[in-house]
Protein backbone atom coordinates (compact mmCIF):
# COMPACT_ATOMS: atom_id res chain seq x y z
CA UNK A 1 0.00 0.00 0.00
CA UNK A 2 1.36 3.24 -0.90
CA UNK A 3 1.57 5.32 2.35
CA UNK A 4 0.90 8.91 2.22
CA UNK A 5 -2.47 10.45 1.74
CA UNK A 6 -3.11 11.73 -1.37
CA UNK A 7 -4.68 15.44 -2.01
CA UNK A 8 -5.89 16.99 -4.82
CA UNK A 9 -4.55 20.85 -5.01
CA UNK A 10 -6.25 23.86 -7.36
CA UNK A 11 -3.53 25.25 -9.80
CA UNK A 12 -3.63 28.50 -7.80
CA UNK A 13 -2.44 26.62 -4.59
CA UNK A 14 1.16 25.54 -6.23
CA UNK A 15 3.15 28.35 -5.47
CA UNK A 16 7.19 27.52 -6.25
CA UNK A 17 7.61 24.85 -4.05
CA UNK A 18 5.43 25.65 -1.74
CA UNK A 19 1.64 24.40 -1.70
CA UNK A 20 -1.00 26.79 -0.43
CA UNK A 21 -3.29 24.13 1.80
CA UNK A 22 -7.02 25.01 1.96
CA UNK A 23 -8.33 25.42 5.55
CA UNK A 24 -10.71 22.26 4.73
CA UNK A 25 -7.10 20.44 3.63
CA UNK A 26 -5.49 21.45 6.91
CA UNK A 27 -8.01 20.59 9.03
CA UNK A 28 -7.83 16.94 7.49
CA UNK A 29 -4.31 16.68 7.44
CA UNK A 30 -4.03 17.80 10.99
CA UNK A 31 -6.79 17.07 12.85
CA UNK A 32 -8.65 14.03 11.13
CA UNK A 33 -4.84 12.23 10.08
CA UNK A 34 -2.91 13.50 12.59
CA UNK A 35 0.09 14.99 10.83
CA UNK A 36 3.49 16.43 12.02
CA UNK A 37 4.93 18.80 10.36
CA UNK A 38 7.54 16.73 8.30
CA UNK A 39 5.18 14.30 7.63
CA UNK A 40 4.60 13.63 3.76
CA UNK A 41 1.59 13.14 1.72
CA UNK A 42 1.20 13.50 -2.31
CA UNK A 43 -0.12 16.57 -3.89
CA UNK A 44 -1.81 15.97 -7.35
CA UNK A 45 -3.37 18.89 -9.60
CA UNK A 46 -5.70 16.45 -11.18
CA UNK A 47 -4.24 16.38 -14.48
CA UNK A 48 -1.46 13.89 -14.11
CA UNK A 49 0.85 15.65 -12.01
CA UNK A 50 1.78 14.08 -8.67
CA UNK A 51 4.81 15.98 -6.11
CA UNK A 52 5.63 14.54 -2.52
CA UNK A 53 5.47 17.21 -0.18
CA UNK A 54 6.54 17.71 3.54
CA UNK A 55 4.02 19.51 6.59
CA UNK A 56 5.47 22.77 7.31
CA UNK A 57 6.02 24.30 10.82
CA UNK A 58 3.56 26.28 9.76
CA UNK A 59 0.55 23.74 9.31
CA UNK A 60 -1.07 26.10 5.96
CA UNK A 61 1.68 25.30 4.07
CA UNK A 62 3.70 22.22 2.37
CA UNK A 63 6.46 21.88 0.76
CA UNK A 64 7.73 20.24 -2.26
CA UNK A 65 10.26 17.42 -1.86
CA UNK A 66 9.99 15.87 -5.29
CA UNK A 67 7.98 15.21 -8.42
CA UNK A 68 6.78 11.66 -8.59
CA UNK A 69 6.13 9.22 -11.96
CA UNK A 70 3.21 7.44 -11.82
CA UNK A 71 1.49 5.39 -15.11
CA UNK A 72 -2.19 4.42 -13.47
CA UNK A 73 -4.06 6.29 -16.17
CA UNK A 74 -5.15 4.52 -19.07
CA UNK A 75 -3.68 4.93 -22.77
CA UNK A 76 -7.06 6.01 -24.32
CA UNK A 77 -8.88 8.99 -22.89
CA UNK A 78 -12.45 7.68 -22.04
CA UNK A 79 -15.72 9.22 -22.26
CA UNK A 80 -18.60 7.82 -20.45
CA UNK A 81 -21.89 9.36 -21.72
CA UNK A 82 -24.63 7.96 -19.22
CA UNK A 83 -28.44 8.51 -19.30
CA UNK A 84 -28.65 9.37 -16.10
CA UNK A 85 -30.62 6.39 -13.76
CA UNK A 86 -33.13 7.50 -11.46
CA UNK A 87 -30.73 6.00 -8.41
CA UNK A 88 -27.26 4.79 -7.87
CA UNK A 89 -25.40 7.29 -10.04
CA UNK A 90 -23.00 8.10 -6.96
CA UNK A 91 -21.53 4.76 -7.40
CA UNK A 92 -21.55 4.95 -10.63
CA UNK A 93 -19.41 7.62 -10.51
CA UNK A 94 -17.28 6.26 -7.99
CA UNK A 95 -16.36 3.12 -9.81
CA UNK A 96 -16.42 4.37 -13.52
CA UNK A 97 -13.52 6.58 -11.80
CA UNK A 98 -12.18 3.40 -10.61
CA UNK A 99 -11.95 2.39 -14.07
CA UNK A 100 -10.02 4.60 -15.75
CA UNK A 101 -12.50 7.45 -17.07
CA UNK A 102 -11.61 10.58 -18.22
CA UNK A 103 -14.78 12.31 -18.44
CA UNK A 104 -18.81 11.52 -17.16
CA UNK A 105 -21.67 13.28 -19.11
CA UNK A 106 -24.71 12.82 -17.50
CA UNK A 107 -27.14 12.75 -20.61
CA UNK A 108 -31.17 13.63 -20.09
CA UNK A 109 -32.67 10.58 -22.32
CA UNK A 110 -35.88 10.43 -23.34
CA UNK A 111 -36.67 7.54 -20.45
CA UNK A 112 -34.39 9.55 -17.43
CA UNK A 113 -36.44 10.81 -14.69
CA UNK A 114 -33.95 12.52 -12.49
CA UNK A 115 -33.11 16.27 -12.87
CA UNK A 116 -29.81 16.92 -10.29
CA UNK A 117 -29.41 19.70 -8.98
CA UNK A 118 -26.21 21.89 -9.53
CA UNK A 119 -25.70 20.60 -5.77
CA UNK A 120 -25.98 16.89 -7.24
CA UNK A 121 -22.84 17.58 -9.39
CA UNK A 122 -20.82 19.09 -7.13
CA UNK A 123 -21.22 15.83 -5.05
CA UNK A 124 -20.54 13.99 -8.15
CA UNK A 125 -17.40 15.92 -8.54
CA UNK A 126 -16.28 15.48 -4.91
CA UNK A 127 -17.02 11.74 -5.46
CA UNK A 128 -15.16 11.53 -8.50
CA UNK A 129 -12.14 13.39 -6.39
CA UNK A 130 -12.49 10.94 -3.64
CA UNK A 131 -12.32 7.95 -5.98
CA UNK A 132 -9.25 9.12 -7.80
CA UNK A 133 -7.31 9.70 -4.67
CA UNK A 134 -8.14 6.07 -3.67
CA UNK A 135 -7.54 4.34 -6.91
CA UNK A 136 -4.04 6.47 -6.95
CA UNK A 137 -5.02 8.17 -10.31
CA UNK A 138 -3.18 10.99 -11.71
CA UNK A 139 -6.21 12.82 -13.31
CA UNK A 140 -9.45 13.46 -11.56
CA UNK A 141 -12.28 13.04 -14.18
CA UNK A 142 -14.28 15.82 -15.00
CA UNK A 143 -18.34 15.66 -14.30
CA UNK A 144 -19.75 18.13 -16.83
CA UNK A 145 -23.19 19.28 -16.37
CA UNK A 146 -25.89 17.12 -17.80
CA UNK A 147 -26.90 17.64 -21.72
CA UNK A 148 -29.87 16.26 -23.54
CA UNK A 149 -28.94 13.78 -25.95
CA UNK A 150 -28.80 15.64 -29.17
CA UNK A 151 -26.80 18.36 -27.79
CA UNK A 152 -24.50 16.09 -26.37
CA UNK A 153 -24.11 14.56 -29.87
CA UNK A 154 -22.61 17.41 -31.48
CA UNK A 155 -19.35 17.30 -29.09
CA UNK A 156 -19.13 13.64 -28.78
CA UNK A 157 -18.71 12.22 -32.21
CA UNK A 158 -17.14 10.32 -34.33
CA UNK A 159 -15.11 13.50 -35.17
CA UNK A 160 -12.86 13.15 -32.20
CA UNK A 161 -13.52 9.42 -30.71
CA UNK A 162 -14.74 6.11 -31.36
CA UNK A 163 -17.99 5.67 -30.55
CA UNK A 164 -20.34 3.08 -29.03
CA UNK A 165 -23.66 3.12 -28.20
CA UNK A 166 -24.73 0.35 -25.12
CA UNK A 167 -28.09 -1.31 -26.39
CA UNK A 168 -29.72 -4.80 -25.05
CA UNK A 169 -32.19 -7.02 -26.80
CA UNK A 170 -31.18 -6.22 -30.75
CA UNK A 171 -28.74 -8.80 -31.50
CA UNK A 172 -25.46 -5.95 -32.14
CA UNK A 173 -22.18 -7.42 -31.65
CA UNK A 174 -20.69 -7.59 -28.20
CA UNK A 175 -18.63 -4.85 -27.40
CA UNK A 176 -15.45 -6.81 -26.73
CA UNK A 177 -15.58 -8.21 -30.44
CA UNK A 178 -15.37 -3.98 -31.55
CA UNK A 179 -12.84 -3.52 -29.08
CA UNK A 180 -10.29 -6.05 -30.19
CA UNK A 181 -11.07 -5.51 -33.73
CA UNK A 182 -9.99 -1.89 -33.20
CA UNK A 183 -7.03 -2.66 -30.99
CA UNK A 184 -6.01 -4.94 -33.73
CA UNK A 185 -6.74 -2.07 -36.06
CA UNK A 186 -4.51 0.33 -34.54
CA UNK A 187 -1.97 -1.72 -33.91
CA UNK A 188 -1.99 -3.08 -37.59
CA UNK A 189 -1.97 0.72 -39.80
CA UNK A 190 -2.54 3.43 -36.88
CA UNK A 191 -5.31 4.92 -39.06
CA UNK A 192 -6.97 6.28 -36.19
CA UNK A 193 -4.01 7.61 -34.40
CA UNK A 194 -3.55 10.04 -37.60
CA UNK A 195 -7.17 10.92 -37.77
CA UNK A 196 -7.35 11.73 -34.44
CA UNK A 197 -4.27 13.42 -33.45
CA UNK A 198 -5.41 16.42 -35.95
CA UNK A 199 -8.47 17.42 -33.27
CA UNK A 200 -6.49 16.37 -30.08
CA UNK A 201 -3.05 17.09 -28.40
CA UNK A 202 -0.79 14.22 -28.66
CA UNK A 203 0.85 12.27 -25.70
CA UNK A 204 4.18 11.45 -25.91
CA UNK A 205 5.08 7.81 -26.85
CA UNK A 206 1.79 6.60 -26.94
CA UNK A 207 -0.87 6.60 -30.16
CA UNK A 208 -3.29 8.68 -29.29
CA UNK A 209 -7.06 6.83 -28.88
CA UNK A 210 -10.22 8.49 -27.93
CA UNK A 211 -13.43 6.35 -26.99
CA UNK A 212 -17.10 7.80 -26.03
CA UNK A 213 -19.27 4.93 -24.33
CA UNK A 214 -23.33 5.88 -24.07
CA UNK A 215 -25.52 3.71 -21.74
CA UNK A 216 -29.28 3.96 -21.57
CA UNK A 217 -31.32 4.59 -18.88
CA UNK A 218 -33.85 1.87 -17.17
CA UNK A 219 -35.77 1.08 -20.18
CA UNK A 220 -33.02 1.85 -22.79
CA UNK A 221 -32.36 4.16 -25.41
CA UNK A 222 -35.75 4.92 -27.44
CA UNK A 223 -35.69 4.12 -31.25
CA UNK A 224 -34.83 7.27 -32.19
CA UNK A 225 -32.30 7.86 -29.75
CA UNK A 226 -30.53 5.23 -31.26
CA UNK A 227 -30.76 6.03 -34.47
CA UNK A 228 -29.61 9.60 -34.12
CA UNK A 229 -26.48 8.31 -32.67
CA UNK A 230 -25.99 5.69 -35.44
CA UNK A 231 -26.94 9.03 -37.68
CA UNK A 232 -23.49 10.41 -35.78
CA UNK A 233 -21.44 7.49 -36.06
CA UNK A 234 -21.99 5.41 -32.61
CA UNK A 235 -21.52 1.56 -33.12
CA UNK A 236 -24.46 -0.09 -31.55
CA UNK A 237 -23.47 -2.91 -28.97
CA UNK A 238 -24.23 -5.59 -26.90
CA UNK A 239 -22.29 -6.15 -23.65
CA UNK A 240 -23.90 -9.77 -23.35
CA UNK A 241 -27.29 -11.85 -23.00
CA UNK A 242 -28.32 -10.84 -19.48
CA UNK A 243 -30.46 -7.87 -19.30
CA UNK A 244 -27.96 -5.05 -16.75
CA UNK A 245 -29.16 -2.42 -14.76
CA UNK A 246 -28.55 0.78 -16.21
CA UNK A 247 -25.72 1.24 -13.13
CA UNK A 248 -24.09 -1.96 -14.07
CA UNK A 249 -24.25 -1.57 -17.79
CA UNK A 250 -21.52 1.69 -17.61
CA UNK A 251 -19.30 -0.49 -15.32
CA UNK A 252 -19.44 -3.56 -17.95
CA UNK A 253 -18.21 -0.91 -20.68
CA UNK A 254 -15.82 0.77 -19.06
CA UNK A 255 -14.23 -2.84 -17.57
CA UNK A 256 -13.41 -4.04 -21.28
CA UNK A 257 -12.60 -0.58 -22.58
CA UNK A 258 -9.90 -0.17 -19.53
CA UNK A 259 -8.88 -3.96 -20.04
CA UNK A 260 -8.31 -4.38 -23.80
CA UNK A 261 -5.97 -1.24 -23.36
CA UNK A 262 -4.31 -1.80 -20.70
CA UNK A 263 -3.91 -5.61 -21.51
CA UNK A 264 -2.35 -4.76 -24.61
CA UNK A 265 0.10 -2.40 -22.99
CA UNK A 266 0.82 -5.21 -20.10
CA UNK A 267 1.57 -7.32 -23.07
CA UNK A 268 3.42 -5.01 -24.98
CA UNK A 269 5.99 -4.06 -22.17
CA UNK A 270 5.95 -7.85 -21.62
CA UNK A 271 7.22 -8.78 -25.11
CA UNK B 1 -39.19 -5.57 -22.50
CA UNK B 2 -40.03 -8.91 -21.33
CA UNK B 3 -44.40 -8.39 -19.97
CA UNK B 4 -43.93 -11.14 -17.39
CA UNK B 5 -42.84 -10.78 -13.94
CA UNK B 6 -40.40 -14.02 -13.20
CA UNK B 7 -40.59 -16.02 -9.88
CA UNK B 8 -38.67 -18.77 -8.97
CA UNK B 9 -40.45 -22.04 -7.47
CA UNK B 10 -38.90 -24.71 -5.41
CA UNK B 11 -39.04 -28.49 -7.37
CA UNK B 12 -41.62 -29.08 -4.56
CA UNK B 13 -44.42 -26.39 -5.95
CA UNK B 14 -44.26 -28.06 -9.44
CA UNK B 15 -47.11 -30.64 -9.55
CA UNK B 16 -48.08 -31.97 -13.12
CA UNK B 17 -49.00 -28.80 -15.18
CA UNK B 18 -50.14 -27.01 -11.82
CA UNK B 19 -48.15 -24.47 -10.00
CA UNK B 20 -48.69 -24.32 -5.98
CA UNK B 21 -48.09 -20.56 -5.00
CA UNK B 22 -46.34 -19.94 -1.54
CA UNK B 23 -48.37 -17.36 0.51
CA UNK B 24 -46.10 -15.02 -0.28
CA UNK B 25 -46.21 -15.66 -4.03
CA UNK B 26 -49.95 -15.12 -4.10
CA UNK B 27 -49.65 -12.06 -2.02
CA UNK B 28 -47.17 -10.69 -4.53
CA UNK B 29 -48.70 -11.41 -7.91
CA UNK B 30 -52.34 -10.71 -6.38
CA UNK B 31 -51.98 -7.88 -4.34
CA UNK B 32 -48.57 -6.44 -5.39
CA UNK B 33 -48.53 -6.97 -9.16
CA UNK B 34 -52.36 -7.20 -8.66
CA UNK B 35 -52.86 -9.79 -11.90
CA UNK B 36 -56.32 -11.49 -12.32
CA UNK B 37 -57.23 -15.01 -12.89
CA UNK B 38 -55.71 -15.67 -16.89
CA UNK B 39 -52.86 -13.03 -16.69
CA UNK B 40 -49.88 -14.74 -16.94
CA UNK B 41 -46.51 -15.13 -15.39
CA UNK B 42 -42.97 -16.81 -15.79
CA UNK B 43 -42.09 -19.97 -13.38
CA UNK B 44 -38.14 -20.28 -13.24
CA UNK B 45 -36.97 -23.49 -11.51
CA UNK B 46 -33.57 -21.57 -10.67
CA UNK B 47 -31.49 -24.39 -12.92
CA UNK B 48 -32.52 -23.50 -16.58
CA UNK B 49 -36.25 -24.14 -17.55
CA UNK B 50 -38.09 -21.83 -17.30
CA UNK B 51 -42.40 -22.28 -17.77
CA UNK B 52 -45.41 -19.42 -18.73
CA UNK B 53 -48.12 -19.96 -16.42
CA UNK B 54 -51.40 -18.25 -16.15
CA UNK B 55 -53.12 -17.10 -12.70
CA UNK B 56 -56.14 -19.79 -12.30
CA UNK B 57 -59.32 -18.97 -10.61
CA UNK B 58 -57.76 -20.36 -7.06
CA UNK B 59 -54.94 -17.78 -6.75
CA UNK B 60 -52.89 -20.88 -4.92
CA UNK B 61 -52.20 -22.04 -8.29
CA UNK B 62 -50.98 -21.47 -11.52
CA UNK B 63 -51.70 -23.46 -14.88
CA UNK B 64 -48.69 -24.43 -16.81
CA UNK B 65 -49.35 -23.11 -20.54
CA UNK B 66 -45.71 -23.70 -22.01
CA UNK B 67 -42.32 -24.08 -21.41
CA UNK B 68 -39.80 -21.28 -22.40
CA UNK B 69 -36.64 -21.24 -23.97
CA UNK B 70 -34.16 -18.76 -23.31
CA UNK B 71 -30.64 -18.88 -23.21
CA UNK B 72 -29.30 -15.87 -20.59
CA UNK B 73 -26.86 -18.14 -19.33
CA UNK B 74 -22.83 -18.14 -19.80
CA UNK B 75 -21.54 -20.75 -21.64
CA UNK B 76 -19.40 -21.49 -18.95
CA UNK B 77 -19.93 -22.29 -15.45
CA UNK B 78 -18.31 -19.40 -13.30
CA UNK B 79 -17.68 -19.42 -9.66
CA UNK B 80 -16.81 -15.64 -7.41
CA UNK B 81 -15.04 -16.50 -4.34
CA UNK B 82 -14.39 -13.21 -2.60
CA UNK B 83 -13.35 -12.33 0.40
CA UNK B 84 -15.72 -10.59 2.49
CA UNK B 85 -15.34 -6.59 2.10
CA UNK B 86 -16.34 -4.62 5.68
CA UNK B 87 -19.48 -3.10 3.24
CA UNK B 88 -21.01 -3.60 -0.15
CA UNK B 89 -21.55 -7.16 -0.32
CA UNK B 90 -25.26 -6.90 -1.06
CA UNK B 91 -24.81 -4.78 -4.16
CA UNK B 92 -22.09 -7.36 -5.29
CA UNK B 93 -24.63 -10.22 -4.96
CA UNK B 94 -26.66 -8.09 -7.21
CA UNK B 95 -24.40 -6.99 -10.20
CA UNK B 96 -22.35 -10.28 -10.07
CA UNK B 97 -26.09 -12.05 -10.61
CA UNK B 98 -26.14 -9.78 -13.50
CA UNK B 99 -23.10 -10.66 -14.66
CA UNK B 100 -23.70 -14.38 -15.07
CA UNK B 101 -22.12 -16.31 -11.91
CA UNK B 102 -23.02 -19.58 -11.23
CA UNK B 103 -21.98 -19.27 -7.63
CA UNK B 104 -20.77 -17.06 -4.46
CA UNK B 105 -18.91 -18.91 -2.01
CA UNK B 106 -17.60 -16.16 0.60
CA UNK B 107 -14.61 -16.40 2.19
CA UNK B 108 -12.99 -15.65 5.25
CA UNK B 109 -9.46 -14.17 4.68
CA UNK B 110 -7.22 -13.30 6.88
CA UNK B 111 -7.90 -9.32 6.37
CA UNK B 112 -11.76 -9.85 6.43
CA UNK B 113 -13.18 -8.56 9.48
CA UNK B 114 -17.18 -9.55 8.59
CA UNK B 115 -18.39 -12.19 9.75
CA UNK B 116 -22.16 -12.50 8.99
CA UNK B 117 -25.37 -14.53 10.36
CA UNK B 118 -26.92 -16.91 8.56
CA UNK B 119 -29.53 -14.31 8.55
CA UNK B 120 -27.10 -12.34 6.34
CA UNK B 121 -26.24 -15.15 3.78
CA UNK B 122 -30.09 -15.74 3.23
CA UNK B 123 -30.28 -12.14 2.23
CA UNK B 124 -27.67 -12.57 -0.02
CA UNK B 125 -29.85 -15.62 -1.96
CA UNK B 126 -32.84 -13.63 -1.54
CA UNK B 127 -30.78 -10.82 -3.39
CA UNK B 128 -29.53 -13.35 -6.12
CA UNK B 129 -32.58 -14.64 -6.72
CA UNK B 130 -34.27 -11.18 -7.34
CA UNK B 131 -31.28 -10.11 -9.64
CA UNK B 132 -31.76 -13.32 -11.24
CA UNK B 133 -35.24 -12.51 -12.20
CA UNK B 134 -34.55 -8.87 -13.29
CA UNK B 135 -31.71 -9.94 -15.61
CA UNK B 136 -33.79 -12.70 -17.07
CA UNK B 137 -31.64 -15.16 -16.26
CA UNK B 138 -32.88 -19.05 -15.95
CA UNK B 139 -30.57 -19.92 -13.05
CA UNK B 140 -30.07 -18.31 -10.11
CA UNK B 141 -26.87 -18.55 -8.51
CA UNK B 142 -26.06 -20.51 -5.16
CA UNK B 143 -24.31 -18.37 -2.14
CA UNK B 144 -22.49 -20.83 0.03
CA UNK B 145 -21.95 -20.93 3.97
CA UNK B 146 -18.17 -18.52 4.53
CA UNK B 147 -15.43 -20.49 4.15
CA UNK B 148 -11.91 -20.16 5.01
CA UNK B 149 -9.38 -19.40 2.21
CA UNK B 150 -7.28 -22.92 2.91
CA UNK B 151 -10.82 -24.80 3.11
CA UNK B 152 -12.05 -23.15 0.12
CA UNK B 153 -9.01 -24.39 -2.22
CA UNK B 154 -10.16 -27.93 -0.85
CA UNK B 155 -13.03 -27.81 -3.22
CA UNK B 156 -12.28 -24.68 -6.15
CA UNK B 157 -9.39 -25.78 -7.58
CA UNK B 158 -7.74 -26.72 -10.63
CA UNK B 159 -9.41 -30.23 -11.03
CA UNK B 160 -12.70 -28.91 -11.48
CA UNK B 161 -11.50 -25.45 -13.02
CA UNK B 162 -10.00 -22.51 -14.36
CA UNK B 163 -8.31 -21.09 -11.51
CA UNK B 164 -7.51 -17.12 -11.51
CA UNK B 165 -6.85 -15.29 -7.98
CA UNK B 166 -6.53 -11.18 -8.48
CA UNK B 167 -3.79 -9.02 -6.66
CA UNK B 168 -2.88 -5.45 -7.21
CA UNK B 169 0.66 -3.93 -7.46
CA UNK B 170 2.21 -7.40 -8.48
CA UNK B 171 2.67 -7.02 -12.08
CA UNK B 172 1.11 -10.26 -12.46
CA UNK B 173 -0.31 -10.68 -16.58
CA UNK B 174 -3.76 -9.19 -17.00
CA UNK B 175 -6.77 -11.09 -16.58
CA UNK B 176 -8.00 -10.59 -20.05
CA UNK B 177 -4.66 -11.63 -21.77
CA UNK B 178 -5.14 -14.99 -19.57
CA UNK B 179 -8.68 -15.74 -20.49
CA UNK B 180 -8.18 -14.81 -24.13
CA UNK B 181 -5.20 -17.41 -24.03
CA UNK B 182 -7.71 -19.70 -22.47
CA UNK B 183 -9.99 -18.85 -25.07
CA UNK B 184 -7.82 -19.42 -27.76
CA UNK B 185 -6.67 -22.87 -26.36
CA UNK B 186 -10.21 -24.01 -26.02
CA UNK B 187 -11.03 -23.12 -29.62
CA UNK B 188 -7.77 -24.98 -31.09
CA UNK B 189 -7.32 -27.73 -28.97
CA UNK B 190 -10.36 -28.67 -26.03
CA UNK B 191 -7.81 -30.19 -24.10
CA UNK B 192 -9.52 -28.67 -20.82
CA UNK B 193 -12.55 -29.56 -22.46
CA UNK B 194 -11.62 -33.38 -22.02
CA UNK B 195 -9.80 -32.75 -19.22
CA UNK B 196 -13.13 -31.13 -17.41
CA UNK B 197 -15.65 -33.60 -18.68
CA UNK B 198 -14.03 -35.80 -16.52
CA UNK B 199 -15.61 -34.48 -13.39
CA UNK B 200 -18.61 -32.49 -14.69
CA UNK B 201 -21.51 -33.62 -16.35
CA UNK B 202 -21.45 -32.29 -20.08
CA UNK B 203 -23.77 -29.32 -21.55
CA UNK B 204 -24.97 -30.31 -24.85
CA UNK B 205 -23.34 -28.84 -27.74
CA UNK B 206 -20.94 -26.68 -25.83
CA UNK B 207 -17.48 -27.75 -24.82
CA UNK B 208 -17.75 -27.41 -20.76
CA UNK B 209 -15.18 -24.93 -19.37
CA UNK B 210 -15.53 -23.78 -15.58
CA UNK B 211 -13.69 -20.79 -13.89
CA UNK B 212 -13.27 -19.88 -10.41
CA UNK B 213 -12.11 -16.31 -9.80
CA UNK B 214 -10.85 -15.22 -6.29
CA UNK B 215 -11.00 -11.78 -5.01
CA UNK B 216 -9.21 -10.20 -1.94
CA UNK B 217 -10.68 -8.13 0.69
CA UNK B 218 -9.56 -4.70 1.96
CA UNK B 219 -5.31 -4.41 1.19
CA UNK B 220 -5.35 -7.57 -0.72
CA UNK B 221 -4.70 -10.92 0.02
CA UNK B 222 -1.84 -11.85 2.43
CA UNK B 223 1.79 -13.20 0.84
CA UNK B 224 0.86 -16.47 2.33
CA UNK B 225 -2.64 -16.62 1.51
CA UNK B 226 -1.34 -16.20 -2.52
CA UNK B 227 0.96 -18.46 -2.35
CA UNK B 228 -1.10 -21.34 -0.89
CA UNK B 229 -3.95 -20.17 -3.80
CA UNK B 230 -0.68 -20.47 -6.33
CA UNK B 231 0.27 -24.01 -4.95
CA UNK B 232 -3.42 -25.06 -5.67
CA UNK B 233 -2.64 -24.00 -9.21
CA UNK B 234 -4.31 -20.27 -8.79
CA UNK B 235 -3.11 -17.86 -11.43
CA UNK B 236 -2.35 -14.66 -10.12
CA UNK B 237 -3.68 -12.12 -12.41
CA UNK B 238 -3.96 -8.13 -12.29
CA UNK B 239 -6.96 -5.82 -13.12
CA UNK B 240 -4.78 -2.98 -14.41
CA UNK B 241 -3.10 -0.84 -13.34
CA UNK B 242 -5.16 1.19 -10.72
CA UNK B 243 -6.32 0.10 -7.16
CA UNK B 244 -9.74 -1.38 -7.52
CA UNK B 245 -11.96 -1.28 -4.05
CA UNK B 246 -12.75 -5.18 -2.98
CA UNK B 247 -16.26 -4.19 -4.04
CA UNK B 248 -15.26 -3.30 -7.35
CA UNK B 249 -12.73 -6.05 -8.39
CA UNK B 250 -15.21 -8.91 -9.09
CA UNK B 251 -17.38 -7.20 -11.28
CA UNK B 252 -14.72 -6.19 -13.36
CA UNK B 253 -13.26 -9.92 -13.41
CA UNK B 254 -17.02 -11.41 -14.03
CA UNK B 255 -17.75 -8.72 -16.75
CA UNK B 256 -14.40 -9.99 -18.52
CA UNK B 257 -14.76 -13.82 -18.28
CA UNK B 258 -18.78 -13.48 -19.48
CA UNK B 259 -17.40 -11.04 -22.06
CA UNK B 260 -14.83 -13.64 -23.39
CA UNK B 261 -17.29 -16.45 -23.26
CA UNK B 262 -20.01 -14.53 -24.47
CA UNK B 263 -18.30 -12.56 -27.28
CA UNK B 264 -16.85 -15.76 -28.97
CA UNK B 265 -20.45 -17.38 -28.51
CA UNK B 266 -21.69 -14.53 -30.46
CA UNK B 267 -18.94 -14.67 -33.33
CA UNK B 268 -19.62 -18.22 -33.71
CA UNK B 269 -23.03 -17.55 -34.43
CA UNK B 270 -22.68 -15.05 -36.73
CA UNK B 271 -19.65 -16.81 -38.68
Amino acid sequence: MNPFQRLVVAPGQMAGNQVDLTPAQQHYLSRVLRLRPGDRFIAMDGHGQWWLVALTENAAQGQVLTTIAVATELPITVTLLIAMPKTGLDDVVRQATELGVSQIVPIHSARTVLNPSPQKIDRWQRIAQEAAEQSERQVVPVITAPLVWSDALQTWNTRQSICYICQARDHHPHLLTCLEEARNQRLGGGGWKDELSATQAPQPSRPILAISLATGPEGGWTESELAVAIDAGYQPVSLGDRILRAVTAPLVGLSLIASVFEAERGNGEQG
